[in-house]
């Protein structure tokens, strides 16, 4: 069975809105390396519009935040020729997002698939293609950075 | 007393997650015109949280996308001599998203000032400073353009 690499961060930086296990309140995204390319599923609430009908762009930009920074664990992984699940996963945060809001996204099932483009020691450059109803509504492009032990208080 | 231009949507259009009036779910936050820039300030709640103590990143990606609409709306009636609340406030949504996380934000009330890098008569390009504890924490870089009329059904 597949395990997300969210179920795999150490208990202490597993609170986060919106991929930590430990945040009940939160999101609760899921990450899975599939062949070679990383994937996120996730459904809106009917409350995160933009306008009615259309998903919210921050829920985008969060969604995209989220699935980078889990992409970004998992490729790092694949680079030290490591699988999900075998060692706990390393701890990314975001230096700097970028959404292209294509077209307005329907609020409905939403699929993101993300790509490495470049892994190094500390920082991982992942694409994001959002779609909803098989439409590409959404890009992401995120700069990952191993997070600063600063950050680590557990 | 001052108005929020959140509170100047069209009915139809007040239902963001981020912030609509209309949507009892979500932020609401409010943005302001004071002097020449925009403001909006929000207080996290304890569980959007990116690690124990820390802001959500998602969160703050949110808050410049709301802030930049709202900014862009203020800005535009202003570029046509109208004040905020004596007309409806034109609609604005993101077409492109940027954020820099210059260095993890702690969990703590935030404020958010923007201004205007650009004012044509569909788009509007607005720089955000994000500033917890008076440190400033996070940039936002945003490209709005009015709302197409294929995202209204009211």
């Amino acid at each position: 069975m597949k395990i997300a690499i969210q179920d795999t961060y150490p208990d202490d930086v597993a609170h986060c809105y919106g991929c930590g296990r430990l945040n009940p309140e939160g999101h609760q995204i899921k990450t899975f390396l599939e062949g070679e390319r990383t994937v996120t599923r996730f459904t809106p609430k009917p409350f995160h519009t933009a306008v009615p009908g259309f998903t919210y762009g921050g829920l985008i930009a969060s969604l995209i935040d989220c699935h980078a920074t889990g992409s970004a664990a998992i490729f790092k992984l694949l680079s030290e020729g490591k699988t999900v699940g075998s060692v706990p996963a390393p701890r990314f945060v975001t230096a700097h997002l970028e959404v292209d809001y294509l077209k307005p996204t329907p609020l409905a099932p939403l699929v993101l698939f993300g790509r490495a483009l470049e892994v190094k020691e500390r920082k991982v450059v992942v694409a994001t293609e959002l779609y909803a109803e098989e439409a590409l509504t959404a890009k992401g492009h995120a700069v990952l950075v191993l997070m600063p032990e600063t950050m680590r208080k557990g």
